[in-house]
């Protein structure tokens, strides 16, 4: 498990290990390790471009009534978007409706285009969890989606990264995994979204030949795998948790711009 | 009028003028200056993205037959989607109709974020010419248009620069420039669209403020601010140019994939 840290004015990556970090021995001027408490969590990469895809779940897909689409439809947000975990999603002025998506992100280990299916997990740096925060009444005046997805603060991803071999250890597969939202509103907690990676219509390796065929993946882009039934608005003040068996916890709280 | 070059295996940025490219001088290792004609040209910047918009032309809706929107619909090309001028556009194997468009691009000089409209022009680093290639047939099937758009060589831009004293100069001004779109196909040159940035319908620092209050725009991201009538097929050998007044002619052949 690896992430993104500052300390005082240093950026550096990480192992994390018992909520110790122990930073890459190429960063200079860093202690041996550092209590994770005691740093700023960052997004865990630097994302040249963070590709989404529309409808995955086949269960959402049977919530909404929809046909199972032919192919995944790709939607970009920008690298200005991204937020860590525990930072503040700002509620822009122009909606009155932000939801909440959650969702399983791949990120990219290696430069790639035009990889088969066969090849994809050579290419697969680990997982993460990703919250693609969503301006609904935006979207829907817009028809294209990329305003109403693409605000700063609107793709927290973290906390950390999971790597598959990390993932193997835990006897788990990336395409079996519990996804689950959780909004705390007034101190109550509610559970919004509860499904499984296994309902996904196009699997880890399919996205990344399709999204390859089309685009040259970089080293530490994201691809935010769809979300599940269940999407529903966010407030101010809300704190929203996406949790991903054995990849993590991102939390994240609601203001108002 | 400045861009990037690659020589041997340098790249760097350098002012262009008659023919001439004096590279930056922080710069080590580069003679004072280069023919242009041996050097590589590269992207004029490397944008962390590329924000688009639709419909912007009153001649286009009219043709269209469409109401003005209320808003520019935004999306976004991936930065792999960067292509020099003289660079090779690849026809992709996914799609069959591949169509030229013709755009101003704007480029970003200072980061910046909601932005009025009465600031915009100081966040400009200068104009250059975009052709927004966008595979039809894929857009029409997704309904979304990122992948239609973002195929790798789809967003070729430049050759150059021009900042806005350059254009002040010549006695132009961005919100006034011809721009034209001209197919060269089995020798026969063909003007396909013709029109001028005053039939905008959001001005350039209309479309500044916007975006800019959507996310944060970054040194060197590019705008592309629409495309006029006459949008139409590119074929697999084909030369298409963009020409804007001022600005220069950005010039790709487009070859099978």
């Amino acid at each position: 498990m690896f992430g993104r840290f500052q300390y005082n004015d240093i950026v550096f990556s990480g192992e994390v290990f018992d909520d110790i970090v122990y930073p890459d021995p190429s960063f200079l001027h860093l202690e041996d390790e550092y209590p994770l408490s005691s740093l700023l969590i960052l997004p865990p990469t630097r994302p040249t471009k963070i590709v989404c895809v529309g409808l995955n779940y086949a269960d959402h897909a049977k919530e909404l009534n929809m046909e199972l689409p032919k192919n995944p439809i790709l939607f970009l947000k920008p690298p200005s978007a991204a937020l860590a975990h525990e930072g503040l999603i700002n509620y822009p002025q122009m909606s009155d409706q932000v939801d909440y998506e959650a969702e399983l992100a791949i990120v990219i280990g290696k430069q790639c285009r035009n990889i088969s299916a066969a090849d994809a997990f050579d290419y697969i740096l680990g997982y993460t969890c990703f919250n693609d925060v969503t301006a609904r009444d935006l979207q829907r005046a817009d028809g294209q989606w990329t305003r109403a997805k693409s605000f700063d603060t609107f793709a927290p991803f973290g906390p950390f990264i999971v790597t598959p071999e990390e993932l193997s250890q835990q006897n788990l597969s990336p395409g079996n995994l519990f996804v689950q939202c959780r909004v705390i509103r007034n101190e109550n907690e509610e559970v919004r979204q509860s499904s499984s990676t296994s309902e996904f219509i196009f699997g880890i390796p399919e996205l990344i030949s399709f999204i390859s065929s089309v685009m040259t993946l970089e080293i530490g882009d994201v691809i935010a795998t769809g979300t599940p039934p269940g999407v529903g608005e966010l407030l101010v003040g809300d704190v929203v948790e996406v949790e991903i068996e054995g990849i993590g916890i991102l939390r994240n709280t609601v203001v108002s711009a």
